[in-house]
């Protein structure tokens, strides 16, 4: 098994620049289309070798250093009583969504083995087979918030903030569920097998500095402190305003989106932590000219420091060549193998 | 007339900190939803004493310290023969968007007087009418691009991220087209009596800092330079990972979205530039409580220097209570005349 991933994780020394890619399983790959054909995002998820299978495809197509998961972040929402949807085309429905108090008090308690024990099947056998190291996933408790409330995906993320501003004390409650939940959802990944762990804040940079402070990172905190000593990659979008606080909240590694340099992000989250994107997935829908140019902009940017783990800023788009995908990995490589002789 | 805008766009001392909000003409206000029961959006922007009338409406009703024009930044793009509307609920659309090389080659000059000639009327009399100081404004272009090739709103913008990586030779083009335009625009403002203007560039916080240091800040550049000069003030959102580059870019003062910490991105401005924003326009949601101890933190990062404009991260929401909006006046007024005692 090749262990650059981990290593750079730990920030070792490793022979080439670790790549994979968010949403790397699906999407772009012909051979996930075909079993899409035959089977709905839910069905996957609950038939541990389907899942298994659609994890470790594109560590076969794409020669990706690590695989991930094939999963949703609402996923463990179901298990906590939420009615829960993934709708092709539009995304994760939460419906109906949690608007009052009163419902953040009707959640329930997430018990890994009853509400997901598919998937923590679907792990021991990625882990049995997997040529790279798997990693395992969970939604931040601010990102199912913005789910949970929201009832979807939003652009401007509104309810959730304004029920974060009005019901502080409902915010709190809801925020230690979530984050009791994504502690047992990733240690029990972790126990099934997962190697290192990503914490999804995917819509955190929706907040101001302040908010986030205030009514975020004491719980992801919590919930960082409370996990198994694995790695842990900690991820979000539109956070360049957030990165230290990102990094006070822990992680060994931060995963920066595409809206900052990275060179720069690298340099005020300071030593002890790796970094891990920062390519913007648009960029994969151009030439690979283009495709190049930024990746070695990224690389340059990392400068061949160890800790670097080479991804996209978010994950892979609906529309991207999966010829672009296995090129640009080659690239990585073969850029990082040459930068050591 | 008072001045407390103009002397701090210019970091000159101040009575007291100067306070508008970005779209506080319009929504909020009882009166002009009054307007808005007999005419339509482009109908009141092409009646002057109409457009007037709504532009004064909230310097009577809020007590803010400057004007801003009631307009739409999609407004001139109608001038370059595109078909555009403003929908009710949904905002501006292009159809049929920009999609080729072929496309930006259609657009024509903007000739400011046959394609605005009304709004230019309603500067003057707003100029004559105004105990205030009147901004000018128009979006920047990369913000134009957006909606020209979007169609308008989006969440992701890939399809002119597409279109800048694809078309590099068109997108220059394209940007050359829309900044002379803008210049013809902005000039023509100012020479009607708009003594400040404001470029919105609202969605350039979706571009990676070496897509903006490419394929935008040299447009700006030049843009920003061959205005006449009136105090400038640069605004996007999403911009903490550009900020340098918006400076660098131009403008007197810089418009901040509440994604960053205002008196930390003030020090990576540096001197000679002033600063407006950043409170989160969602957080005038909540109860009064909430908004005052977040209009408090914002002028605590300012620290009462020079140069300071109070004003939101971004346009006001519909649904913002207008008590709201005048209370918050009536605050930044209050604990900045306290803080010179």
């Amino acid at each position: 098994m090749t262990d650059r991933f981990l290593r750079a994780c730990r920030r070792e020394p490793v022979d080439r620049t670790p790549v994979w890619f968010m949403r790397q399983a699906g999407r772009a790959l012909p051979e996930y289309r075909a079993v899409r054909q035959r089977y709905g995002l839910l069905e996957i998820m609950r038939q541990p070798e389907l899942c298994a299978e659609v994890t470790l495809q594109p560590v076969r197509r794409l020669g990706v250093d690590a695989a991930i998961l094939f999963a949703d972040i609402v996923l463990p929402l179901a298990g906590m009583g939420v009615a829960v949807e993934l709708r092709d085309g539009v995304g994760p429905v939460v419906d109906p969504p949690l608007r009052t108090p009163a419902d953040v008090d009707r959640l329930r308690p997430f018990e890994p083995e009853a509400a997901v024990g598919p998937l923590l099947q679907a792990v021991r056998l990625v882990r049995r087979a997997s040529p790279v190291p798997l990693i395992g996933f969970a939604g931040a408790p601010f990102t199912l918030a913005a789910y949970l409330v929201e009832g979807g995906s939003s652009r401007d993320f509104l309810r959730v903030k304004a029920f974060m501003h009005r019901e502080p004390a409902a915010w709190a409650r809801l925020m230690e569920q979530l984050t009791d939940a994504t502690v047992a959802y990733l240690r029990a990944q972790v126990a099934a097998g997962a190697q290192a762990v990503q914490l999804f804040d995917s819509w955190v940079g929706a907040l101001s500095p302040a908010d986030y402070r205030e009514a975020v990172l004491p719980h992801v905190r919590r919930l960082i402190a409370a996990l198994p000593p694995v790695p842990l990659i900690h991820f979000g979008t539109g956070t360049a305003g957030l990165l230290e606080q990102m990094r006070a909240a822990g992680g060994d590694v931060i995963g920066l989106d595409w809206r900052v340099d990275l060179g720069w992000a690298w340099e005020r989250l300071g030593e002890g932590v790796g970094v891990q994107g920062n390519l913007d997935p648009a960029v994969l829908l151009a030439p690979f000219e283009a495709v190049a140019a930024e990746a070695r902009r990224v690389l340059d940017a990392a400068g061949g420091r160890p800790g670097h783990i080479f991804n996209l800023g978010h994950g892979v788009l609906p529309d991207t060549p999966v010829d672009t995908l296995k090129a640009l990995v080659d690239l990585v490589h073969a850029e990082t193998s040459k930068r050591k002789d």
